[in-house]
Order: structure tokens, then C-alpha cells, then sequence
């Protein structure tokens, strides 16, 4: 165990019915407040007017700041900072999944200095305040809900960045697994992509030897998010698979699974965003085309790990550790077919001489993480395993 | 998954060299503090001098109030209010294990209030506001370092109570396992049986069929705990060991597995807590002769669950669930005897005509808690079963 701070100050409300508590807990953060959320579709279930009656009956305003799409972009966020500073709202409220929440929070920092919201995620400035957030998601996979992380991509650039600041906490999550009834099948698959692949940039890349708590909480998340998918997928209804989903995805990123790990990296992040960013590849599409290519490179390096993956998750065991490694790459492969999310480039319509490029991109979030040994050899070696 | 609210807002700095971060840390909740603490031995070793220097080098004034014990007492807690309250404190620090967390968890709340502290135990009054209370850890077991729970025993009426109360989460626990490799192998063992437990009271009590994401990190935790308890008494100063079992400690009672149980008891600790109130057992010592007898009781209304603890923790498999479970607990019972903790009343000089006061006391508790099943016929036959 490396040493670590753990301090997670995000309230998450989780179940049936809460909803209606969204008015209550954002008026306990002001009564001026900007209404972050995405396309129509949470109008076209009850979503938007449970939310905008609860606020209402709180004695809430509300301003109302819609159009966020997944591949969040930079100017759609930078025209909620100019919303929230000409109205002087005191929060922001977030009615979505990962994208959504993730402009709230790119809003809440960025409307409280006078620079561009870009500036902090080139790292030329640190976020030292944020307005306070209030969440309700609407999907399960990023774990933005209860973390401190955002990803935004600058459309004029199309460059994909992303990082942490502890302000950026939200202050209350409501988690209403019935409010993910209708997300439809290809992104609850993505949404479970995103949340293991979460858990296995951890598990991977930790430069510790012997990880024994981390590791077993991993597994056990990973196995809870496949089996909850497979059923959300057969029963989009079903209520309990629903609510697994989703606080297994919670969980794969608020902390609890890094603590302790010392050094670890966003390796196959950082080779997805490039795709998302040039081709608008939904994120858990892309990431599901670079995981097993990010680990059959890993496997010559370190297969041992992969092996006690494909052992404890897909129970694969054959006493050789490389076989064991491949087996179970295999394996993982074959569970997101399973699932019906993408393993080629050409499923995703990203042409292979787009490669050059993307590894240019590649690296400019290498810089920024300071993952300097994802030089652009590496990189294309890793994008040539596709 | 039922509903629930998760919100923990202690900061956990965790590892080597954190030590000189409490006073800091503790300027930051105020100037005048209370010193709560145990006996001499963190006199012994340097924790005592690394704490008070820290503490002095950031400004922070210190009233000492040094002497709890284990199975803490309300009347050295009343005397800590006194003294807190005449010194006007802003904050409290506590160093040491759950007894002395406790007791200043008890002082924190106890010094607002015009009343004894004692009606909060027994039900009368609720905590509303409490002073703010940081925490230098110094044993592997209680869990309440990042929980909002607390425990006494009245020592005039020998009752033994608890309750949580979200007012009473510490703002930040220091954990650095070094402050624990001088703890002696009983209670190393004591605190792994206690921390164990508090994972199999949520894990055996839930009343929902189907719980695979709090089973899997239940499962992962109690055998981290376990190996972790055994590489610790087998090499008390091996860094990686204690600071597993002092993580694995803390999350198995920080909210983390309990989440979206629903209703569930800790029926264990109501059995065992008359008997160290009654015979001043050390609670982890007292848990370990319970446990088994509660299993054993158990495994006969629901061997299921316990069969599947036995496969997952101790890899016993034999297709008969009753007789699994029945191996399930021996093999626990076992290993509390491998790490040298008791397992009948004998061991821990507890006679077997105590039991029927013993059950009265139980009853009181129940009572507070809420689990009025536990009645005198019910508490009887469990402790028949020791």
C-alpha cells in the first residue's frame, strides 16, 4: 500500500422515489440555479418534470442550460459560464449522464474566474473554487456522479482532456436507478465498457506487486457489473439489475478501488479520447474497440496480472501464466460482442490511416497526465494491436 | 437493492510519516483542543511525542485528558465533557483505537449539551451538533476512525450501548500502520475478529435474497482481513500487513458494504456487548466466542448464505449446504483459534450461569435497537448454542 488520501464528500441519495428530493437538497445550495442536461430525451420521459417541478416547489429558479451532447464540448460549456455569471445563479444543477454532469462541472469552475475554462484543463491554472453541484444521473458508466474528475472536448481543437480537482466534488447525487429505464441497449453496454474499463486501468497499472485488497474489490465489481448488464440488456425494466449497474459503476471510480495503489495511469483513456474526440465515437464504444488491444500489448509485458484477471473473473486457469493472459483477453473480448459494443476500428468507422493522427492527440494527454512514457512509439505499437 | 443514503465525509490520510499532519490538520478545526487518549503505551513508543509536538508546532493548545480504557466508560466520558466544556474547546483529538475514538466521539457531543450525554445512548435525546473531532489511529479494528458510530458501557449500570449519528463522522482520521506494529498479537487478533464481524453482521442480516455487489466486497474484505491478521502476527512491524489490515478495518464498517442492504442488526454485537460490559472481555475476544454460537443458531434458519461464505472464503465446496455451512463454521471458528483468540465462555472466564443476566442486558439493548425479535427465548437459545 502506497500512502494516499481518501476524502469523498459527495452525498448520493440512491434508489426509488428520489427524485423528488432534487428541490430540497439544491435549496440547501442556493435558490438561484442554472438547469444543466442534455438532448430532449430526458423530456420525453417524466425526468425533466419530476426535476423542474421538484425545484419549483423548493422555491427554486431556474435557468435553464439544455443541449449538452455526449463528447461533452468545450463551447457549449463556456456559453453555460457566460448563462451562470449574467444570471449570478449560486449553483448548478446536472440532469444527465457522465457528459452532463461533466459540463456542470466545467460550468461551476469556470464561472468563478475571469480566464477561460480551458486554461485548467491544459493545466495553465488550478481550480481553487467551485460553484456547488447538484446531480441527478440518468446513466451508469462515468462516475462522475460521486468523483472529482471531468473530460471536455475543445471543438475548435478537437483535442479530448481531461483531470481531477477535489472542488469538483458534487455535493449531492441522486441515484434513481428507474431514471435509466430507457437507456437503450448500446449504451447501457457502453456505460458498463466505461465503468470496467475504470476498474482496469486501476488494476493494471499500479506498479505494486501484491494488491490484495484493491484488487479483490475490483473483481468483484467487474463481475457485478457484467452480470447486472447482461440483465439490464435482457430486461431493460428490471429493477434490481438497474440499480446494481449503476452503483457498481459509482463505485468503480469514486475512489474506493485506487486508494493505495501509488502511480497509476489512464493508459487506454488516453488512447480512447483521440477516437471520441475526431470520430464521435460514444466513449465506452471506443474504449471497448482499445481494451484489448491496450491489453494484449500489456500482456507481454506483465501477463501475470492478466492472468489472475482471467482466473478470478472468467475462471480461467491453465497453469500457463502468458496462455492464462491471452485466454482471457479472449475472453473479455468475446464479452463485449457479447454485449454488443464494438472490437474494430471498422466497427466504429475509424479508418486505420486515421492511426498517425490519433497518436499525435495521444500525446498531448500524455503530456498533460504526465504519462511521458506513452511516447508516440508506444502509442502506435499499442494502436497497431487493433 | 434497497434504498440508502451514502455520505461519509471523513478525510482518511493514509500511511507512513502522516503522523505530522495532525496538527495541522487540527488547526484547521481550532486553537484549544482536548487530548483524548488511552494509557501510557502510546507514551512508549513515539506516537504521544510525534502527536503533541505536531500539534504544538501548528499553534494548538492541548488540555490532556489521558485514561480510557478499552470497554470505555461513560464516567471518564462525563469527565471529558467537564473538562472540555470548562476549557471552552473547539475541537477534540483523539489518538488510539475505537475505545478512545469513542470516548471522544461521546465528549464531542456531550460538550453542547446542557443534559448527561447518556440520554443519547439510551434513546432519550438526539445529537444535533457536535465539536469537531479529528483522529490519530492507533489499532486495527473498530472502524469507527471513518464511521459516524459509537459505543460505552455506563460503568454504574454496567449497560453496554451504542448508536450512529451522522454528527459524529470524524473530519479527518490519520491512519499510519506504524502506529500499530507495537499492538500485541491478542489484540491484532481481537481487532481482526471485531472488523470481520462487522462484515458478517451486514452479510448474514440482510434480509434481500440477492446482494452479489455487498457479497462480493464482503467477501474480498474478510479475506484480506484474514491473510493480512496473519502475516501481521507472524511479523508485527511488517509495514504492508498491518496497513492492509488497517484499510480492510476501516472499510468494513464505513458504509460501504451496508449500502442498499436495507433493514439489517448487528445481533452479534447485541450478544456480546453484556459481556464485556459484565466481565470487561476485550470486545474483539468476546465477539469471537459469539460468533460461531450465532452461526450456528443461524445456520439453521438460512444455511444458504453461510454455505456461500464457506465456498467464497474458505473454498469449501460439497453440494449439501447445511453440511457446507456447518464446514463454513468451523473453519471460522478455526482460524479465530489459529490466531489465538477464544472461541467458548471458558476462555474468556465467563460462567455459564451468567447467561440468563446476560440475556437481560442483551434484551436492553435490543430494545434500543430496534430488533425486538431478539427477545429473551431467541437470546437464550443463541447463547445455549456456545
Amino acid at each position: 500500500m502506497e500512502n494516499f488520501v481518501f476524502h469523498n464528500p459527495t452525498k448520493v441519495l440512491f434508489g426509488q422515489n428520489t427524485l423528488a428530493s432534487i428541490g430540497p437538497e439544491t435549496a440547501l445550495l442556493g435558490k438561484n440555479i442554472l438547469l444543466v442536461y442534455g438532448r430532449e430525451s430526458i423530456k420525453k420521459n417524466t425526468i425533466y418534470t419530476q426535476v423542474t417541478e421538484s425545484l419549483s416547489q423548493a422555491g427554486v429558479s431556474v435557468i435553464e442550460h439544455g443541449g449538452v451532447r455526449s463528447n461533452p464540448v468545450l463551447s457549449h460549456a463556456r456559453a453555460g459560464i457566460e448563462l451562470a455569471t449574467k444570471h449570478k445563479v449560486d449553483a448548478v444543477v446536472a440532469v444527465g449522464g457522465g457528459s452532463v454532469i461533466d459540463s456542470a462541472k466545467a460550468i461551476c469552475a469556470g464561472a468563478l474566474v475571469d480566464h477561460d475554462v480551458w486554461k485548467f484543463f491544459i493545466g495553465k491554472k488550478s481550480i481553487r473554487e467551485a460553484l456547488p453541484l447538484a446531480c441527478v444521473l440518468t446513466l451508469a458508466a462515468s462516475g462522475s456522479e460521486m468523483n472529482s474528475g471531468m473530460v471536455l472536448t475543445n471543438d475548435e481543437t478537437r483535442t479530448k482532456l481531461g483531470f481531477a480537482n477535489r472542488h469538483l466534488f458534487p455535493r449531492v447525487s441522486i441515484l434513481d436507478p428507474t431514471a435509466t429505464f430507457t437507456v437503450p441497449g448500446s449504451y447501457t453496454a457502453y456505460g458498463a465498457v466505461d465503468a470496467i474499463t475504470h476498474l482496469l486501468e486501476f488494476y493494471f497499472t499500479t506498479e505494486l506487486e501484491e494488491t490484495p485488497i484493491q484488487d479483490r474489490l475490483t473483481e468483484g465489481l467487474v463481475l457485478s457489473i457484467m452480470e447486472s448488464c447482461e440483465q439490464a440488456l435482457a430486461h431493460p425494466t428490471g429493477y434490481q439489475a438497474r440499480a446494481r449497474l449503476m452503483w457498481a459503476a459509482t463505485l468503480a471510480l469514486n475512489g474506493l478501488t485506487s486508494a493505495g495503489l501509488g502511480k497509476i495511469g489512464f493508459p487506454m483513456h488516453l488512447l480512447e479520447h483521440p477516437l471520441s474526440a475526431r470520430y464521435d465515437v460514444p466513449h465506452g464504444a471506443g474504449l471497448s474497440v482499445i481494451v484489448p488491444a491496450w491489453l494484449t500489448w500489456q500482456s507481454r509485458r506483465n501477463p501475470k496480472k492478466i492472468a489472475q484477471f482471467a482466473e478470478r473473473v472468467f475462471g480461467i486457469q491453465n497453469g500457463d501464466t502468458a496462455a492464462s493472459a491471452r485466454t482471457g483477453i479472449a475472453a473479455l473480448k468475446g464479452w463485449f460482442e457479447k454485449i454488443g459494443s464494438p472490437v474494430s476500428l471498422a466497427q466504429i468507422d475509424v479508418p486505420q490511416s486515421a492511426l498517425p493522427l490519433l497518436a499525435e492527440d495521444a500525446m498531448a494527454q500524455a503530456a498533460i497526465w504526465r504519462m511521458r512514457e506513452y511516447d508516440k512509439g508506444r502509442i502506435l505499437e499499442i494502436y497497431n494491436c487493433l
